[in-house]
């Protein structure tokens, strides 16, 4: 087990580097969102975009929840490692229980860094850590976003991370839950590669329009991180 | 009346360049749209993008719809300088008629490049010709879809272009009349600056899964066009 600073913040967390380091994804994630006064992060994982939000001074207080239990522990242990018991907490739970744990209205701000791939798609890992975390093995993209329809106030905004490939089927689950897109990036590896990321942040009960942002290249010609991606670092 | 070379073709065409003098998104939409046998072009305008798709040698034969007169009739007299009579037809019809004027599958490709501000969004010009070019006066975008939906066979393309805001509309209503997005692409100004520009190509009874391209920047740092943007045109 590693103990890792949370780039733009004073936190740290721990985390098995063999296992689920964080990624880009999730710091993309985490500076993406906008503020909020409760946050609940679905499938968080080792904690990582919950302690970030929280690091960042974007919420007041959270919920994280993850359905392997190792994982789970792991993520509680970094909140303890901060001190930060009390503002935030992780639940070893499966996100299909969300409407029996958690009344309708009672968060202003959803995140998820969901499994990008279907089940029945790609070569699914023979380590059901890293399986469970990239495979829709034991949810869909669909119970998702019906977790955070339900959680969610009128006006409360879900963002997420997914793959470029799935764009369409996302938004069309979004809308069919009520939760309109709002807000869309795009991310490159660089300016002449396709995307292989993309952030959306939808609005309960929204008003149809989404502002498309500036597409993110995370290397430059010079091969080089960018500054935008610098930027998203809090560099 | 001017006479203009269209880029990357060996075709003119006539227009008044003081009105419908064709711009960059008539130009990347019939480079982003694929090859076919026999097209149909809905809000041709003054036919530029089939004359371009023919041009470029994409498609065999096409016919192209404007329901403005004086519009339409300029688009023939371009039919008719570059001799392609019997190859490209311009008629002047209102699309919400095509389930009257075509049967179901009679084309393999069709093409828009439809007004893009909703009825009562935006200031209306008001010079007539200018203002149904760009607001959505006699039609909606579904009129649109649901004209491509009808005459597309199954595996046909409906290719066009329209403002990044309304992309979530989009993909709903090109999902729910069987026409499935498969292909993507942002423009914006340049690497710094809100794509301004969304280029989907969507196949009938397509199977779920869209590849976004990489964005394409119209401008470089230089403040010339980027090499992209050249090759979209040709050169």
């Amino acid at each position: 087990m590693n103990i890792d600073y949370i780039p733009g913040t004073k936190l740290h967390i721990r985390q098995d580097r063999s296992k689920f380091s964080f990624g880009v994804d999730a710091i993309l994630l985490s500076s993406f969102a906008p503020r909020g006064e409760r946050a609940l992060d679905l499938c968080t994982g080792n904690g990582i975009v919950l302690l970030r939000l929280f690091g960042l001074g974007k919420i007041k207080s959270g919920i994280g929840i993850e359905i392997q239990e190792d994982v789970s522990y792991c993520a509680s242990e970094s909140v303890e490692l901060n001190e930060l018991k009390g503002n935030l907490d992780i639940l070893n739970e499966d996100l299909k229980d969300v409407k029996t744990l958690f009344q309708k209205n009672s968060f202003d701000l959803v995140t998820a860094n969901p499994p990008y791939i279907k089940h029945g798609g790609g070569i699914v890992n023979t380590d059901e850590n890293f399986a469970m975390a990239r495979h829709e093995l034991t949810m869909t993209f669909e119970d998702v976003v019906s977790a955070a329809s339900h959680v969610l106030c009128p006006g409360g905004s879900f963002s997420f991370i997914h793959k470029p490939e799935r764009l369409a089927e996302l938004i069309v689950c979004l809308k069919s839950s009520k939760l309109e897109p709002k807000r869309m990036r795009l991310v490159q590896p660089n300016s002449k590669k396709a995307p292989n990321m993309v952030l959306i942040e939808a609005k309960k009960f929204g008003k149809e329009g989404i502002s498309v942002l500036e597409t993110l290249n995370v290397y430059g010609e010079d091969g080089e991180y960018t500054k935008e991606l610098l930027y998203e670092y809090g560099k």
